[in-house]
């Protein structure tokens, strides 16, 4: 275990790099080396983001780009990067292969390059490098990401869909379909200026999106897959919700064989083994996750209701898309990848009373 | 057509009840004889709700209860009670059978006395009646309802549920499974004083309940099979969205047979047929319906995409909970019953831009 | 009084354009004879507003812009346009001097080109076109209204608080100070595509802007003089509210000379005195106006509280931004120009109850 | 400086009492010794709030009420009941005249038993007690709280407002009239489950309330006039904002004296050097400050602007309440009173970005 990490952040300066900057801001051994930003290059951080509190005085500025330099100084770098921007990034600054990378953007998570093409719609440039990005989701994965130097930070709707999935996969059951009705808070979006992100747009508003071929699904299909070792094809809908932040996701399972009379409450108890050990996790005993209660932390709440008339297991998972689903959650993965408690820096509690 | 009719309402005060007096007030050929609140007993209606224009000015007062001689003058009553209230009041106060009474409430929807007795937990006092009321979804059932004395407004959920299922069921596809997860704003649950519909408690929150045996369950799977001739069982799960008004219902159907190619468009256009003469329903032939585009209307906007990789039709029904949802259809209703124009006094457009 | 008033609408697709279709559609003498939107041009208005009822029905499409021909069928002109292109248009496309505009712009609404300057910042392009324009707030101004053939609507800041002033300045009582602390909707800002109108960013916070010499003051004092003949000066500070419709105006009115003891009650009763024919403005016996209570309406709801200890008089004074103050009070001013009742089409009720 | 601090809370179940609750917990020298609330009694702290991360595996448990060896165990005790709580459970629970006590409720704010009379509407039951708590407000006062054994814990109002007035004040201007019109997130309000607080009375709406007379007045000219030397009176008027947490309180000082041209500088120039030793205050340059960029902070921010035209000093002070509006400032006095760094647990960013 290093004394201290010295980090570099590229994109700093969206939803995700800022909850980012304020982890690692209380994070006892990161440090930020530095931090870009196109938009906001050569302002104070606090001054771009007056609720940082007291990092005007800490002197931590927005650099437009790294140099080689600013590169050789760091142990970790995060790219907080859209679509296709990250693996540019790093096939044009990356010469050490011995530098840790979490990518919390979406151009790694996919293992193969030509689901990447389905999914994302473009050739990846560095194909080679995807079967060396672990995929970043701790519960399921801590033994990988450990010994990565390269890790994929999942996407904020797969993060809450596949911690409500994994238990029941894993447990063998056989399912019918899986139908997944996710809402998520606007911050998912970034601060898009667009529309339908207006306040007058949005408020007392609700609605669907992308109905089809969200490109999260190539990710949740593939993780899946390693968890069931089937080919499930999953049925999912996103939904933007009048919140700031927070995804909420229905998962509806329809279970095939028949079922003991007890399978509400054995599968409720093997819920709560699976993730017995892991920190951010907890399994409700009753009643039903609410989107207040981890908007602020990196946790995920899981709530499970059988329903027996229509054999539907109704699985509820709920984090924060901003930390568990994305800056959190890559913190997460560093204090694995540098052998420090899982939960260091990501104590937090909720906002929410 | 009468010139004039003469309503009462009881149970006025509540959500439904101060929508039913707004649409009447600018109604041509509707006159409030009386209505009636206990707790705003000798209340005038514009002090107690000061939203209502001019109404301080008209005199309306609400009454605690209705005397033998206000039912004489009235040719038409509005119930706006609880659950088991309708049916002790009609059994109570009801002697005149020519009486048309349009119960907005949930206790003369099921058809059946033991299906009401399974979903609603009590006898029913007026079993006998329960074949006398006509579901009062007019664009299904306008037929009946005409020549109806009793009419059952529907419940909100299955209003915006059975929209839109009912071309798919018509059109005589066979379906695997409904899974249908439903947001509906908070005046759903009236203005009952508890912790979760609090201010603090519900805004930037989200979350669903009675993940099993909602009560509108019955009453959709007894209408579905009007519709459909089949004894489907739909999993339905309701959420609680942080907006005052507005359901929006996504409804998932997996389609049994091999589909043809343009089966995406030719349902579209199946629903549009369907609909065509009907003033509040509309097919959207892109996109998707926001809640925000029905709120103050009396409208059901619906939205269809098929996910050919999971054999998924996605319908998106959206509906003002308050309205179609509850008063405004049973002003539709009250339209159809006494041979007006359906959409007499339900013209209003949304009030978000 | 004319059988059907002819319409046409410049700058139909902002809000306040929105807002004035609505009411029009609704309207018994009106007529929409053409309405323009470059953003829109050719689309069908109901195609573009999904909120509005059957208007993709009844063929109402933008116009790019509007021709000789389209002026010579119109009666009347509304002008929605942002600050200097009402003057603009005017100068360049009227020569029908007996045409009947109504401006909903700002314009219009300073008398003095010279303070105009100061306000706005540019010379006036029509400066001999200002004493024409009567300063369209009914409730003050209805005897000049109804014989003029051009009228400046009011902003939205200055109906509120001219109304809440009025009858303490016509009393006579000199006042040391008046302080005047107002919060609006975000939809004041139209639908401007900014940082601080994300939803994100404008939900759950609340800030001041323009606390020096914002637009409305310039208007706001020239109506003060005319109503009490004294130059007050006004310190105005304009607020965002995370809300879509609204604003809430306290204004701080230190009172000069020894007040008698029922000073409380009497003023009271001069505000009632001063309204009892004013349909729209409802003054509050007890209690405070809540802005929920005017969103939807064309109504203004004043309450008043005397605090002695300070000698202060504390006016709230609540409309709708987008009705009373701004398309809701353009066709009452209408309604005054041809003839009609003052209320014709503007009965609608609020929509929060 | 003591290794631990035992630490015991009366009341500990409401929104105060929550955060305090989680600060504590992530305080470096603070130990929970005990909580009570009778609500929740017995129960587990992480079970009522499942916003508090892992606290559920640590046994924090809600006691009924605090035994006489309860106190014996610890350094400290914050009080977070309602109005006249505090100073009965003070009379009948505390005989060890050493034990710190940090009161968050209000019942020790004022020094007079008089003036408590006149706005508390009560005889102070421990009048002899009142000298004895320090005001404390750290950036006014620490001095006082250092050496205190008892503390008040201001009101969350003049916490806002005393920060927002002491720089002018000290600077000995003089003032005509103190306008204030302060805006408050709903939580201020505890979780009292009435009408007016229900989501669906208050979103989308905005109010004043208590417009005259309101309790925190007495607080606040007090200390205006330790701060002065001058007896004023403030023009006070609170109001309800949509939002969950968060003051802005809008302060108008007409200054009475003739003003250099570049009063405006100078006096923001006062600001900052007033507040350059304090960790939580900061004075914005430029811009103003709004509600997001303090809400899950201890800090205040402080926009001034000077309007010539009235001679009126425009003070913007924001905070969060339930933080530097009450469990923030208790902890910061804590820290004080133990000889611990100011900031020690308080370092939270704000959670909207």
């Amino acid at each position: 275990m290093k004394e201290q990490i010295n980090i570099g952040i590229i994109g700093g300066s969206g939803y995700t790099g800022l909850e980012l900057v304020k982890i690692l801001k209380g994070h006892k051994y990161a440090s930020i080396s530095f931090l870009t930003s196109r938009t906001y290059k050569n302002k104070d951080v606090g001054e771009v983001f007056p609720s940082i509190q007291g990092s005007d005085k800490d002197g931590l500025v927005f650099k437009e780009t790294a140099t080689k330099n600013d590169y050789k100084k760091i142990d970790l770098l995060f790219l907080c990067l859209p679509p296709h921007s990250s693996m540019e990034h790093v096939k044009n600054n990356i010469d050490n292969k011995d530098l840790k990378i979490i990518d919390i953007g979406s151009d790694f998570r996919i293992n193969d390059p030509g689901s990447y093409k389905t999914w994302y719609g473009k050739d990846h440039v560095v194909p080679e490098l995807l079967k060396d990005f672990a995929y970043g989701l701790p519960e399921l994965n801590s033994g990988l990401i450990k010994k990565s130097t390269y890790v994929a930070n999942p996407g904020c709707y797969p993060t809450s869909i596949l911690l409500g999935l994994a238990p029941l996969l894993k447990a063998g059951h056989k399912l019918d379909h899986i139908s997944i009705d996710s809402k998520s808070g606007v911050s998912g979006a970034g601060r898009k200026l667009a529309q339908p992100y207006l306040f007058g747009s949005l408020n007392n508003n609700f609605y669907s999106y992308s109905p089809q071929n969200h490109r999260h699904i190539g990710e949740m299909e593939q993780e899946i897959k390693k968890i069931s070792g089937q080919d499930y094809k999953v049925d999912f809908t996103p939904h933007l919700l009048p919140v700031n932040r927070g995804i909420f996701s229905s998962i509806y399972c329809k279970v095939q064989e028949d079922l003991p009379d007890d399978f509400g409450e054995s599968i409720t108890k093997e819920y709560s083994d699976f993730y017995k050990n892991s920190i951010f996790v907890k399994i409700l005993n009753d009643g039903i996750p609410q989107l207040k209660d981890v908007v602020g932390t990196n946790r995920c709440l899981i709530g499970i209701s059988f329903d027996e008339r229509t054999s539907t297991l109704k699985i509820f998972s709920v984090i924060d898309n901003l930390l568990k689903g994305a800056a959190g959650q890559a913190v997460q993965n560093m204090n694995l990848m540098f052998g420090l408690k899982e939960d260091e820096g990501l104590a937090s509690d909720g906002i929410y009373g």
